[in-house]
């Protein structure tokens, strides 16, 4: 209370502005620096939860919400949500063509398209996650209701995230799609990349530590258990020894395969439909229709696959 | 801003109405909707936050409390979170009993008869989260007081969770003990379902990853690391091939057990008093009391155990 | 509505009250108590967001940001922060000197000596993070851009959270850097314990289920997939039976060191430099330079080493 | 920061207890009391925000609304603020018959029936509110658009409350009304009793100090300017001297009269149709149509009026 | 969104330190300035609020509050406020001693024994706007309720404002009694100098505009209405020509009288007893007990009291 | 409980759609709707509070700010007002040029000429603003350091308001001027139109109920008290009988001139410089320099003055 503290604001604001130059500088930046055109973590997290009250009425939407007015709120609060989402876009197609040339009518109608093209999706959207959802309720003896699910299953809620995510994904839009995967992923535990695709009737029970690579391919009713992963076996490097970007690297999963609690499945191998692989298994190699692979069994099995 | 956008709402709003009707019909529900009768996540979050302060005023409590305003800071946040609790009791006996003959006398009845049951445990649920306090602070040397415990532990945030929800869940609200759980599991990792009975004294360090089922039993004094599953081994199916829903199904652990990291333990098995589990072990059979497992010898001491 | 609900609030609160007492008692804590002198939990989250907005104004900062204005908001935002900070550093340094004699003048005197140092810090702090961003972009084939990575990556989050932590654990601040680390362990899933001392170009890919031990080394340019432990093996104990606190008790990881998703690597022992661990290595002993450990030959490797 | 402050707070607490409890007893309160139940000042705010954003969504409902999703709005919007109605008029329901035998279930029917009423009595009271917007656009010089109108003039504010209140003033609920009525005072200094009868085309401009008291009568096209007093002159009393309640006791004020700043009209007199009230003048005699009274003028006017 | 606006931020900045600097030179405050040490507005309001909750917890308490928890509330809520206050209070003591030698200990001290009186006081508060409440529904024919009374008359808003500023007032703290009656001055357009003193059973009717100066002395049993001034006649100057602060300049006006609306009464002259000041009178000179001044007779009237 | 309430929101919202539909028929707007162009009020009160801050940064800037970061808060708070002010701006040139051809380039260059036109103003508003709190401080006998004057004195608040609202007017943006003063209007009572001219060392005491005309010019060194007008006297129609709006029609007053509490002066009338008008003078007619009306002398000084 006595004298005032003093942290040499000036001299940290300085030395911060340099440390910035400096990268700015070695990244070749310098020039392009006017205004952030980032979207906004809470902006997209505020739209996510709009789309699944909309998509969800009487389970996700307002709590006092009645049959009577049902229509009103998902008209209005789409509207609200295809509005906000149109601003991310907007920001996102500024930052991926600041580099080229561009002109803003171009964005704004590619913007405006993007959302058209997704806002029609919604309906199809809203059948698949239904599918998604009684896959839940009967993939789990301790389900008690569909609502239960919805409500209370983190696997649900990755999944509405991630099919949102992916549609983004497949406009162009990586960085919306990621940030919507991360904040499945941070409340969730499970880490699905945007890219990944996924068929319908899909569920994750737990799911805390469920890795799913971005070229990963699911196919329908597969049914995944916590501490899974799909993922890349070693990256390939180019001749300058910088990892290769985009390449097939992930699993592709037949139709009707469960996958049980922290198997880890590496590489762009198929796992043939109708498998079982057990817990912990370790699997780098593919698998024919109807395997059923447990760690006791492993060597063998996977001995036979080759 | 020249023109406005059109995101032909009408027609998006009357599919999204098609899709909900298409899934009320397939599951029969087209009779019974009024209005929503769920509990709410957020009201929730926020019922348990006030009752973790009542619980632990000088440390889950605001930060200017003193000890001269300790007990009108308990009795005003236990009645705001009480009268908040009855709300959300009320939506899901509602929501239990509208498929049923039901009045509503009795739900208001029923309602503050949980409320009142559950306000008179809590001085005894206090006295038992301070020996899970205790515990932890004893179980990790990197702790340096119970206050650390309490304020940065994730596995007490959980303990916390469970206690209450395990609570409700014992007072036949699933919906509200499985939400207070998936708080918890969203925050921590941490997956314990609120069916699970767990003894006084538990601690999970870190906590990532662990997941507990809802049969599973555990002792007094039981250590837990991250990653650890009690889980179901296989579940088993009626003639229809549906799961079958609330056999017991998940591990008994016996009183001073520990289960180092990444340990998984299936089925209705029992770990005996005292035993120590190994990290990553993988665990189907049941243990007599005093045993060691690790993933060295954990061939051998299977095949003893049978 | 009819009658209005009664919780037996008088009864409830002395019940506490007397649970609290008995506590207290048992603990030797009857006499110190005045108010409440604990960091809170939200102020330090509000502080190290501030923070790093402050650090990457352009990435993490507000939406609408140009550079004309980007030095008035680090300024502002750091002023805000570091006296916010300081209230939080005065509530610890009272808390830790409360059983010892001690006076107000030198808790100002220290508190103010420790923001300044930590502010004088940041832009060393600021492209010690630069590398790690740098490492990450490099490190994922999925990464795009650098503003992905910073925006999206969990690991880079968890990162920003464990150098500042680093930072006030190292002024004895431990309360106050535990929280911190628990605030990027609740939205990461990694728990990196903010006594782990950590080299540039660090990267945590994933992260979900990371656990690293307070008193772990780790070089620079080290790479860590999800799940992977860097752990203490058993805990020493005193004659009492209680556990030692503070010795060296987890792995030193040196330079270019890669480990795959699930590997657990505990005890004080050494990963020598550009060393691979591969996926669920079990490891509980030291690697010479340039090892490459993996599920299949870990048995003999592990047996070279020795 | 030394030593903690105490407040002496159980006395205080005792002592305010003490005067509640004479101040019941005084008012042969003691046996009534169960909770409060009272409408909520802030809850009504929301209420009339709500309502003022559904009667002109284009000019006082969201920014960023569009012509698309006007509907949704209105309807999505309606429907929060008769329901957060609905709660209020329960409220006083209770409280305005807590002294009678009453029953829930009427209680509950009474207040539906209200809203409802008042739901369907919306867009007539939007047609009259756009007489009224319209009176101001051309009873003042200073207006340049019927817009400006309605966001700008606390006339126009007035009215909307006021126009809310008065029917729910006519439906017995006085509390409700009276909070609309004093929400609107304190916004603009204009003072309407909810149970003034106002004809359509109403216009105050700048208003600050008008009060219109409860048994005033306006006609049509109506002008008022600031500080003007529609007001009683001496209250009757009855035998104990206590105030007689609810006698008419207010100005009648006839078609197309204005009244300019600072008059005050006292008693159940009539201004007769096309008068003109100069500005200050002071009346409690009644007036023929078409008078035209200035400060000037006013002895003998009033004489002739006799 | 094409290229990015630029507001000349630096040279805008400057311009303004610029003026800020020539004031402070100009007033001689170049020396002093170390942080800002004035009360929060937005701070102040908030206490107002608990404390007119905690005055009156049943009508201006939260909405769900019960008999059961009554004291918790007030215990709870008092200490909130009184806590805010010290903070408030020590910012005024602060900037009050700042130009004279100070030091901190004194001011702690001066601070808590402010708060510690002025808490002491509240259940006479209490009992003294009980007076007040009672007036106000005696002298409305138009109130109904008690109730009614505390939740919608402006007058009674103003007066607890006043009552707890002029106690902070006879403190010497005058900032935050002038902050105080200028939130009730925008409240409810009524301004009364915290200076004022007022007797008991005191009512203010409608109150827009009402203006009651620093050194006005108010009896028991008095009634005003809309517009009232009890202000001061002309200002005394020094031989400097400065106006002299601190003289006594107001009425007084004595028990049970009566001033209609719009009165002016300026300067240091008395109000019998028992008199009755009509609607729009301008007085300027003293009036014996028992006075009926109206605007009719006031010439012969004023001329008899000299 | 039981069954839901329902509203019969389907035709309410048909009927409001009819009547706004009407209302758009009858005023010619039926082809001009797209979206709502209208600034919003909640947004200019933030860019006010804002700026203010900005302009006193230690008296009503944030109660933590020290001299160190006077600049940074300076810089951050007018960039973020800043542009929020051009959004809102783009919204009346939207709204102004709607029924003119118009092209968005236009607009936007438009808005930020404004902006930074009004930007480079600010310091020169604040060296304006800081003789009117001199005027406060010296005028009023009872205020007793500048920093009161800054917090508590309405009057200076509405002057704040006009002098930025006075200078957007003469930007043509209407309706956010007239908001700004709005603002100012409601929290003070004191009605001031943006378009009046006022000169420097402004000071109006008490201030509710003052009202000053669009065309009003006001010198410098002026006082005025609570309840003044300065208005129109008569209003002039076309042959249509509609109002002629944009004439000069109200007072024009001269330097140092005073004008006590309730004086009312209409029309585009002179008072001369230096003259001081009486409590509740009513005033036609110009008056020369150093003129003294008062009640008593009014009507041989008025007849003087023709």
């Amino acid at each position: 209370m006595k004298d005032t503290a003093n942290w040499q604001l000036d001299s940290i604001v300085t030395e911060l502005r340099r440390a910035r130059a400096d990268w700015r500088l070695q990244h070749g930046r310098t020039r392009e620096l006017g205004g952030r055109e980032l979207p906004s973590i809470s902006a997209v997290k505020d739209i996510i939860d709009a789309l699944s009250g909309a998509l969800f009425p009487m389970r996700l939407g307002p709590t006092d919400l009645r049959q009577e007015s049902e229509d009103y709120y998902v008209g209005h609060t789409l509207d609200a949500a295809l509005n906000a989402l149109l601003a991310q876009i907007r920001l996102e197609l500024v930052y991926n063509k600041r580099k080229q040339i561009n002109n803003d009518a171009d964005i704004e109608q590619q913007a405006r398209g993007i959302v058209l093209r997704f806002a029609s999706s919604l309906p199809d959207l809203r059948r698949l996650l239904d599918t998604d959802v009684m896959a839940a309720f009967h993939g789990d003896p301790a389900a008690v209701s569909v609502d239960e699910v919805l409500l209370c299953y983190p696997g649900i809620l990755a999944v509405i995230h991630h099919r949102i995510a992916h549609h983004l994904y497949n406009e162009g839009l990586l960085l919306l799609s990621r940030i919507i995967a991360e904040l499945a992923h941070s409340a969730t535990g499970i880490d699905i990349h945007p890219g990944a695709r996924i068929g319908k009737s899909f569920f994750i029970d737990h799911g805390t530590g469920v890795v799913i690579g971005e070229t990963a391919v699911i196919g329908e009713r597969v049914r995944v258990y916590q501490a899974v992963t799909l993922g890349a076996k070693r990256f390939e490097s180019d001749d300058q020894g910088q990892l290769l970007k985009g390449q097939a690297r992930h699993p592709i999963v037949e139709n009707d395969v469960v996958i049980y609690a922290g198997a880890t499945i590496l590489g762009r191998i198929t796992i043939g439909e109708g498998s079982t692989i057990g817990g912990n298994v370790w699997l780098t190699r593919s698998l024919p229709p109807g395997s059923n692979v447990t760690q006791a069994n492993i060597q063998d099995q996977v001995g036979n696959v080759g």
